[in-house]
């Protein structure tokens, strides 16, 4: 059995969504034990109807709003910070939350502990490609400032990770810049490609940000800041895109049936993108599996994430990268 | 009488897409002439059969994938660099090309100069936004490296641009970063928050990727290395849709007829996010307009370039950074 915690509480939709989610992972998979954290209203009678489903009763929220780390040293009855508590005390194997991704960073690198050796853990992702291949990005987020070295742990990291989630050996892995020749880049980044390039970690040379979602690199590393610059960028033009799609609607029949002819179409990419589809992100470099899911979540994103956490779990993700930075 | 040189060899296109848009752009302005730049057999026929259009017969071509400072000293007679001596030496008062961005960049930046007091000059672009609201946003990969106060600058040259080619008095700027915050960002991008708000520029305060198509600011300046990011993500992702929709199409009857169907209104789109409709890049901080077109152009794109070109030498934008760079 692998037991994994899921936060009720967490994202902008009710408890309810978050249950529905977990009633799904465990109806998919026999093997899963779920810890519910959350309010005593909402986690204890779906736990006594729910097989494999333990509860644990919490009495504080933390919004996606608040402040993350003023909210998990008040909050210290909250689902996140005792959820992940709860893992540190062995009591489950990993922590999935659709809560507040500063919140739960701040929780987990405290409660949960970094693998020995890591210097920063950091957020990443599997972005969707054209050809159906997947490409592991971080950071995106969790570091705003880095040195070369954290660069070459975040190059073990992403390849532990896509071979644990994605399945592949030995993954190509890149590093973001503005241009592919060695040389390109600010003086940060061409210090960050020479580091990488003398360390045996899979690294091909440098990616571009249209590469992020061709899937021609399997892993693409870079500082937290960009990280979240182009993240934010992609989702700003996928909202553009979907806005300037209702716009023509409104002014052109034909634009208008054409859209409603596309709609499944459409929710299929905009899934794709949201992240959802695969988990969302997760933090690596520390002691569990810890997965967030996207603040506007659903059930199917609540069962995804909750399973690929236990697959992180079964693969040994902690492990492969804990043996990654043995061999350096 | 307002003269551009129009660069006829520029981009992937061959020149005589390029005439056309010259063509074009002089049928839209009887106040406008155009020097046209390029190999004896495509300009000089097109010259005697066309007015107010004037032959500079130059022998070289520099290629998009050339390395740009070895090109612009090994090719003294291509079309970008004659036609950047041109412009400095008065015989026109802008330039347009849909060539290499880097070889303009730097044959501009030697061939044409700087504005007294720039520091470097910037690769700036018009963002469409969700409320027909346009961002002019710079630097957009001219420079990796920047020091604060030449975000200052950024942001001055930004509001000339918006006031010259979007009308806008007084323009909102703000700093792309990671969160919106003061305090959010690299220690470098907080510094350069600390510049912009100490001086006299319209500085609002941060924006994140996701606004950068919202049209909630006038302006939003980064350094070339973000930007670059920023906006070939934003490119990719663009990309990343139009293929995924291509896949969805081939898949089910009821997409492809809802595609063929949207298939104006996504041509818009794209239109719209390639820039060309309102005359692609413009390098700011030069003593003259230089106006840069997408590679894969078009005539509609030569005509918006060559017409906005021409709009920004009316509307003085030279004269407003200066002016601006004076009353610091």
């Amino acid at each position: 059995m692998t037991c994994i915690c899921v936060d009720a509480m967490g994202g902008d939709e009710p408890p309810e969504v978050v249950l529905d989610g977990i009633t799904k992972a465990l109806a998919a998979d026999p093997q899963l034990e779920v810890l519910v954290a959350g309010n005593d209203d909402a986690v204890t009678p779906f736990c006594e109807r729910t097989e494999r489903a333990k509860p644990l009763v919490t009495t504080e929220v933390i919004g996606m709003a608040e402040h993350p780390t003023e909210a998990i040293r008040q909050k210290r009855d909250s689902s996140i910070v005792r959820g992940l508590a709860a893992v540190r005390a062995g009591e489950a194997d990993g922590f999935f939350s659709a809560g507040s991704t500063g919140a739960i960073f701040a929780a987990a690198t405290m409660g949960v502990g970094r693998i020995r050796g890591i210097k920063r853990p950091a957020l990443a992702s599997a972005l969707p490609g054209l050809v159906g291949h997947r490409t592991v990005f971080l950071d995106m987020g969790a570091n705003a400032d880095v040195r070369p070295e954290m660069l070459v742990q975040f190059a073990h990291m992403g390849r532990a990770y896509a071979k644990v989630a994605l399945g592949v050996d030995d993954a190509k892995v890149a590093l973001l810049s503005n241009g592919s020749e060695e040389t390109k880049g600010s003086e940060k980044v061409v210090e960050e490609h020479q580091a990488l390039a003398a360390a045996d970690c899979g690294f091909v040379g440098n990616a571009e940000g249209v590469d992020l979602l061709t899937g021609s690199f399997d892993v693409i590393v870079t500082d937290g800041f960009s990280g979240n610059v182009a993240l934010k960028s992609m989702e700003g033009t996928a909202k553009f895109m979907f806005a300037a799609i209702k716009e023509e609607v409104a002014h052109s029949k034909r634009s208008a049936l054409g859209a409603l002819l596309l709609k499944p179409a459409i929710k299929r990419i905009a899934h794709e993108l949201s992240g959802d589809a695969y988990g969302g992100a997760v933090l690596l470099g520390l002691k569990s599996p810890v997965l967030i899911g996207h603040g506007a979540t659903s059930a199917n994103a609540v069962q995804s994430g909750t399973l690929a956490c236990a697959a992180a779990v079964r693969g040994g993700l902690v492990d492969k990268i804990a043996q990654a930075l043995r061999e350096q």
